[in-house]
């Protein structure tokens, strides 16, 4: 259960276990006598064939947005970080087939036959949350330039099982319906303050009650906007898979006794990929048949 | 279990469950559909009166430390990031009262009676591996300087559960026993390499089967080193708690009809100081003695 | 989670939580004081959509098959013993579909879908393993008449999940496998100890090493015994499922001013059916195919 | 994790996974094919150094009690068989220290420190079931005589660990209060039934509402009855413990030349003794100190 090869900061590996039998000292002693602490670790191993899903939430992120000034209702800068910072987790971390985000959350789906981190479910989310967070950081000033990351955000995590295809789907289209109905209101709700120049209160009681149907009318009607024709992005979020991409370089050869020649040469590898496209319905998991395994397993 | 209050990036609270009844369009039949895959995530609930300790490690931090030139047989600007970043978990997250680290690990303990996030394990080690690995990134440059960070890193963490008072001191003797064996090894072992001109493989050869009070000889009649008065940041580590500090401002007062006068005023209030000294032993928790809580509860 | 209806040996159904607020005395405030230590429950909920599989194997029944003196290889009073136990817990218990049965284990399959108890592992397995204790004592009679039985047995449990169609099978496959290979060992064993004059260690001799080709020669060519002949419910075990069952009846019926004729009554309805078949083939699931539920749930 | 060492009604203790390497043929082959479904069976460990508590209830016992017209407001024949039942739990299991009970329900408390069953909860609570359960079988006519036991009867059972003495014994406090509270009750009720000749709905409004000391006011006033001289075995419930008890037994001895003579021979055993006395104050526990372990380990 613990590291028997421990590699720290003084940059050696050392076999921790066989140290032990090697020292006769007191302090030893002393350590062994305290190592019964070790079988207070419970077990924690996620349940076989079956998905595992990561899903990731921001920690106060109503006030971090608003003391970093995000655009309302969307903010581009911080939907990008957030999914840059989902690629950084999926290309660190193995098993992820596919990851879906909106607003300040993001899901990261294990294969169902993964056995990476032997399936331990605090292994697996703390690294997701880890990474996840270094790299929001790490990348800020990326997509917000030279305005300032104020203090370190947190984001929390938790781990969700489905046994079967038709589970995870449905998974995954709640959250993709739960992004659908807060972008309707949100637009809607920002128009009319930001357009229509009500106040947050008058938007709020305007809204209440309507339904998408009049939502819609509102922008149409009032506002000219055809909600149809926003941003993708905005109204389906952000899906990250794996990719097969030809990469085609070119290069100079010259073998002896010949003039140099051009040659091109292509190169497939697997890269993560950003849609923003439904995942509801069938096409898209018709077009990428190979994020799901059987459940005939 | 699920936020009803969603609060978010388009930077707007919203009662989610409210909308729900608000909707009657396909898409929100849709989510009602789907919302049955809320009733998959397991309930984790920390068993009550018990300490309940988050130990990080690092993730693959050997190879991190040999890329960012790491100083052997211990950096002090990574281990004071180590610290920075553990405080800034303690001052984020409620309820932990002591925290300790060495190398490239760090544990935190809630105190018991801690309701904390309703005391669920996902919630506390997602936020505090979170909380952790974002303030490492962000407080970087306060300690490495121009000294570039190449990539963001990852910390793992896990939930151990200590029922009494000696469970949980065992547990943190435990750690700081772990950090004096690998620092007298590694302190010998550098010492071989850096000022004995062996390489990393006889350094290693040296050392194999010797007992402590082998490396103490080695490094005092070879080169002069009194093990006893090496760095106690790197023979006991870091501990962290919450301490009473006084702190004394003063002010320049003018009342009507008065010549200004200054006053000093003095506040107390708490503060997360840190210590490198034995925890072993009975001293500390003498001096300390609001961190535990009775047994008798 | 706690019973707020108490029925008990005082025969009265009483509503403990509203006779909480009625009562005021000492006890009662003491009641209220003790109450905290509901609180250590913790939730054991299977995840959904699994099937669960409740084992129960017995405990000592080595000595116990000794002590009464258990025919070798099989005792049909001791098979029957056990398959009427377990059709009692089938009949007791909602939502088992399956259950199959050999030497001195028993396995139950909850439907994937169950409800039962809000799918509480703990009460689960409980309930089955007190439910067929109870009825093994009970129905011993029926099975060794005189022969008295010595001591209350026990059985253990446990609870394993399932997440598809295929897990499933595997599952009862892996049974009816280890059933054939123990009862092949076993008639051979015996066979050899009881006509072929050796004892025990000299039969566990002549047969280490042997393949199951070797042990069916030697029944065959030693002592004219066809392992395949043998009793289907030693070699396959016992299957138990629902299944319609047509109950013809006949009553005498006479209506005024007619003579007394005899009409024929056909009712149908779901009893539990044995069988002693293979399982692990296609043909038993084709036969009954509301045994699983579909996998695209 | 599971049995190495099979034994079964086949009466021979056969190594199973020696066997497995032995055979070839298709049918072991296919067992080994099957045998992945092992692991899908999740570690249940429980944390070490709490107290284990399983507590078992009657499965519609009210009904029960009705069947097999218990006498109200208690039988004493039921609370006897309950007793007799408990004290072959504790004999058959090792290292339950303590068991109470009253009315349909009984807890059986492990001590904090036991290893049995490698402190799996799922071994722990289906033994202590199913022994229950068996025993209540076994034992009724030793308690009920000709009166037939109609069916066999199921109790659920459930796993709850505290980590203190304090949560023990509040535990335990917790029982004993309701025992109290409901006896009180269903005294009043059924002496207003049986002696003051009300209907159960009569009786049920008439104790609507009111305090202990009411309920007290009524049996005495109305009845003559002092509640305080009531049986303690229906006030207080059950409390088995282990007791060391001296047994004397006389011996004839006759040595050669010698005339015979008597002697006496005591020897000290120990023994599952029953109490019906307060569990909640001190006393109690002053006089059996060896129940609980220290809170200091």
């Amino acid at each position: 259960m613990l590291r028997l090869l421990s590699v720290n900061f003084r940059g050696i590996t050392e076999h921790k276990t066989l140290l032990k039998l090697k020292f006769s000292t007191s302090s030893v002693m002393a350590k062994s006598k305290f190592e019964y602490v070790r079988n207070f670790e419970l077990d924690d191993t996620c349940l076989r064939n079956c998905y595992i899903v990561v899903r990731l939430d921001g920690r106060n992120f109503h006030k971090f947005s608003e003391q970093h000034n995000f655009m309302k209702p969307n903010d581009n800068r911080a939907l990008g970080l957030m999914s840059r910072s989902a690629r950084s987790v999926m290309e660190e971390l193995e098993d992820i087939t596919i990851a879906y985000g909106q607003s300040d959350e993001f899901s990261f789906v294990f294969k169902r036959s993964t056995t990476w981190f032997k399936r331990r479910a605090s292994k697996l989310m703390t690294h997701v949350a880890s990474q996840f967070s270094s790299s929001f950081v790490y990348y800020w000033k990326e997509y917000f330039g030279e305005h300032p990351l104020l203090y370190p955000p947190s984001f929390d995590g938790r781990v969700v099982l489905y046994p079967s295809n038709r589970n995870l789907r449905d998974y995954l289209s709640w959250r993709q319906a739960d992004c659908h109905i807060n972008n309707l209101y949100n637009t809607a709700f920002w128009t009319l303050v930001q357009k229509g120049g009500l106040t947050t209160t008058q938007a709020e009681e305007r809204l209440s009650g309507t339904q998408a149907a009049d939502k819609n009318e509102i922008l149409f009607s009032e506002f000219n906007i055809n909600y149809n024709n926003e941003s993708p992005l905005h109204k389906k979020g952000t899906t990250l898979i794996w990719e097969k991409v030809n990469e085609t370089t070119t290069k100079q050869i010259k073998r002896p006794d010949e003039v140099e020649t051009e040659i091109t040469v292509t190169r497939t590898r697997k890269k993560v990929t950003s849609h923003s496209c439904d995942i509801i319905g069938e096409q898209f998991w018709e077009e990428h048949p190979d994020i799901l395994e059987s459940d005939q397993c």
